[in-house]
């Protein structure tokens, strides 16, 4: 067995490589490299005209020049011959056009004014009125598949973005788009030479399904006749995370000091690629990524529609299972738009200052104490309501209230926000075993996690694993280079095994499932049908 | 026609007198005085002992030591033979046992250590449990009399305090409280020699009635065998408001410098002397008295009962009409609140300065255009509900609410709070026909009173009447001297005239008659029956 292998994670401003032990997932030597565009979002570059708002693209220069400084370092650290696998995680639905032979349009100079033809970063919004109309057809023949990406398409995902180029593209740019492909999977193409797709990309964010691949033809004719094209632009069969996708080409050998043939596993989304970093590898273990939002990722051996999740996907976590994300829209972000926006000058002019004196405080309330009920959704609810329309709420202010109650409040919402996303699996046929914790959260607010244990009534195991992705990323190499029928060696040996375990308290549990059962009310209330408040709230905003 | 009165208002921490201009009620002079003793929440004068939680009591030398500085001021200020008369206001309900003679029992040595001896304030709020007992009865025989009084009384009124003081006092203190008697209906007996009582006290603190009297002794009796000997320590026949109690006596005469026989008018509650002042004297002109809380005041020709007013009462605002009173019980409060507990360094650490910046931006902000809504009950909900157990709450935050769109949510909110009071008037038969602003808030918050007219679609008449309360007792002291049917000559005469007003703008109303549909629907869904969970968040709140 090699010794090493290399992790690198594309995220949204720079890309970031590990060289790691493939004994233990040890990590030996890491290396930055950011975006010399970073985000296009203003302008492309020498162009003066700006983007239209809600548009964000990236360079595809920025990637070839990061992969290369970032293998070079990879390879000097380590030794060539030990390099064992390289895998990439890379953001997405980030997705570009390109012609057969894998040129980006937007490197071809007749193109290279053209927004279109850029890629379009996973953040790009404006593609939102192209995910409506797919939105408002879920329940026409063949509009099946939705069920299972809790009934909605997002207007970051593949097909929007795909409407989009062909209604507003200029014809020469769509026709020359002989590829519609996600960044992660251009960059393999790069390295080894030849078109391999990630199951995990295709399946969350294409709506490929192993069994009934892209959704049907007639859906898509039904909605615009140009639309089907897109089909012969994807792939057809997208390959397992954790496989080989193919060898390191010789002229990538050359420009990084790497092993020609070098196995290059195929390509997965960012936070996916934590589920093996963290050492997971069971169905019904609940890996929560926490950070502004949090992302939920569980594997299990049956495929079952779930109310409101992000995708179920075959082989998209875990080669050999289905592999579940759901998501909170917004958790660290609430904290912070709480501390920048809604807490006194007395806690000082710090973020951090403030957070550590809000956390004293709060954490010597009792449970429930404040008398306040918050609805965790300033950025809209994901998980099981997919409505980006419904917005945050705090119930139960008096002029006694402090900063600390809200704050604690803040916390208390977003766990039962949590424990929304569980009961939602488990109604729906989805065991969830054990939560698992990691991010920037996990890592810092231990009332946060002591909370989310409380009011879930379940341990909370909370890991802390810097560059999580790009571990996992690494091993996925392994994995793809071993070619085992599973990935469980390389994660049960790879994965981090320290945790900090925070246990629900007695006591606190059960104020919690009072405070639960009223959350659930007043999510109901404003969340499904008993009024539709929040949107005459939303429309007076825009209108106004 | 003599050319001066007098006006005293005492406040609950020192009282305050003017001398006006009985031509044109110009404030020709104006004097403070402390009280040497201030609130007594913390010990009895002399004493270590603590006094129980809610205690809030006052010292009756206090009141005799302002009320002879104050008068001698008054008449070095004038000519003591140019007097036309006294009036004074004061804080009610606070009430104190006294001997036949008008001996306080707090300044007998045996009683001065006994805490029930002492009068006690307005904002003594240990008498809760006796006003949950009487309310409790309201449907019983005996009990309609509440209709008038928005179907509750209050723990800070006259029957709840004297049931307390029965049922808590040594039984030699309650043996020999011959008389029950407000602070301000006992200082009108010094000055007079004569035990006088008025018509807006009685009518609006100890449920008295012209037609029917104070509420029947078989309902007290229901109650407690010991309550009905408390119809016998109050008065039979209070005086109206703005009518002559008698002529100060001698030994106040020698002692203040003022002619002996100089005309006292009846005492008036401070809030309710402010109708006068604005030279408000017709039918269907609301008073709004924004402070912290707001008090809205009003006469009519026709006694209603309406739903969530604090009484509805014969001469008890302007003599032969019916007075009026509502409330939100918290407005200026909320803001300061806000300022003090949700808004960022970055607008100052000094109150007035935030204020200026939040207005000015949430100025800017078109009508609606936070997206929020918000309900006014930090402090409950006064009228239309009488519920102290409501609590604010705000709906609608997102990742990109601003401070700014706090704040004008919060006037946003205060004045549908505003429009649901005249609302409420209207519906049950009372018309509103202008509406009048007094107070803190009306003086310098001039975005809160274009939000107001905005939002009830009425131009808002706002005052600037320093020493409200104080001039219209001495108007009231005029009326009492002129001894004329009704006090309409005196008050066109000394009222103010000066007026800002704030028209509706045409636009901003039709956008806040949608938000305050909304604000409806939300009220009664959390206020009436929709759900009872601000109850629960209340309890879960004093549990923990």
């Amino acid at each position: 067995m090699s010794r090493y292998a290399i992790g690198i994670d594309f995220g949204t401003e720079s890309a970031r490589a590990v060289l790691v032990d493939a004994a233990d997932g040890r990590v030996l030597s890491t290396a930055p490299c950011p975006y010399r565009h970073g985000v296009l979002d203003r302008a492309l570059p020498g162009q003066a005209s700006r983007l239209p708002a809600d548009w964000a693209l990236q360079h595809p220069g920025d990637w070839i020049e990061a992969v290369e400084t970032l293998l070079r370092a990879m390879a000097a650290a380590g030794s060539p011959e030990d390099i064992a696998g390289i895998g990439i995680d890379f953001t997405s639905c980030t997705v570009l056009p390109s012609t057969d032979d894998g040129t980006p349009l937007c490197l071809i100079p007749e193109f290279r004014d053209e927004p279109h033809a850029w890629p379009k970063l996973w953040k790009h919004h404006a593609a939102q009125p192209y995910a409506d109309r797919i939105n408002a057809r879920a329940t026409e023949p063949g509009g099946e598949f939705l069920a299972l990406y809790g009934g909605k398409t997002s207007s970051e995902w593949m097909w929007a973005k795909g409407w989009q180029m062909l209604a507003e593209a200029p014809p020469a740019v769509s026709r020359s788009a002989a590829r519609w492909i996600e960044g992660g999977d251009w960059l393999i193409w790069q390295l080894v030479g030849a078109e391999v797709r990630s199951a995990c990309q295709a399946g969350y964010k294409a709506h490929w399904q192993r069994d009934a691949g892209y959704p049907p033809r007639q859906f898509w004719e039904a909605l615009d006749p140009a639309l089907p094209s897109l089909l012969g632009r994807l792939a057809e069969a997208p390959r397992p995370i954790g496989t080989r996708a193919g060898g390191l080409a010789a002229v990538w050998a050359s420009r990084t000091g790497l092993r020609a043939g070098t196995p290059v596993a195929v390509a997965a989304i960012d936070a996916h690629a934590a589920v093996p970093a963290l050492g997971v590898h069971e169905a019904g273990e609940l890996v929560m990524i926490m950070g502004t939002s949090t992302c939920h990722l569980l594997v299990d051996s049956r495929r079952r529609p779930v109310r409101g999740i992000s995708g179920v996907v075959a082989d998209g976590i875990l080669p050999g299972l289905f592999g579940y994300e759901a998501g909170q829209a917004s958790v660290g972000d609430i904290f912070l738009w709480f501390v920048r926006t809604a807490v006194p000058g007395r806690y000082g002019e710090a973020e951090a200052a403030a957070f550590e004196q809000l956390s004293r405080e709060a954490a010597a309330l009792a449970p429930g104490a404040s008398g306040l009920l918050a609805l965790d959704w300033w950025n809209g609810c994901r998980t099981p309501l997919v409505d980006a329309e419904l917005s945050g709420a705090i119930l139960g202010l008096t002029l006694t209230t402090e900063p600390a109650d809200i704050y604690r409040a803040l916390l208390e919402a977003t766990a039962c926000g949590t424990r929304r996303v569980i009961e939602t699996f488990e109604a729906d046929g989805v065991p969830v075993t054990a939560l698992h914790a990691c991010g920037g959260l996990a890592e810092r607010n231990t009332l946060l996690l002591q909370i989310t244990a409380d009011v879930t009534g379940r341990p909370v195991a909370a890991a802390r694993v810097p560059d999580a992705s790009a571990v996992g990323a690494a091993i996925y190499a392994v994995a793809a280079a071993e070619q085992a029928s599973d990935m469980t060696g390389a994660v049960q040996r790879m994965g981090a095994a320290e945790r900090t375990l925070y246990r629900p308290n007695d006591a606190a549990r059960s104020v919690y499932d009072d405070l639960y059962r009223d959350y659930l009310e007043v999510a109901r209330h404003f969340g499904e049908g008993g009024t539709d408040l929040m949107k005459r709230l939303r429309r007076r905003r825009s209108v106004a």
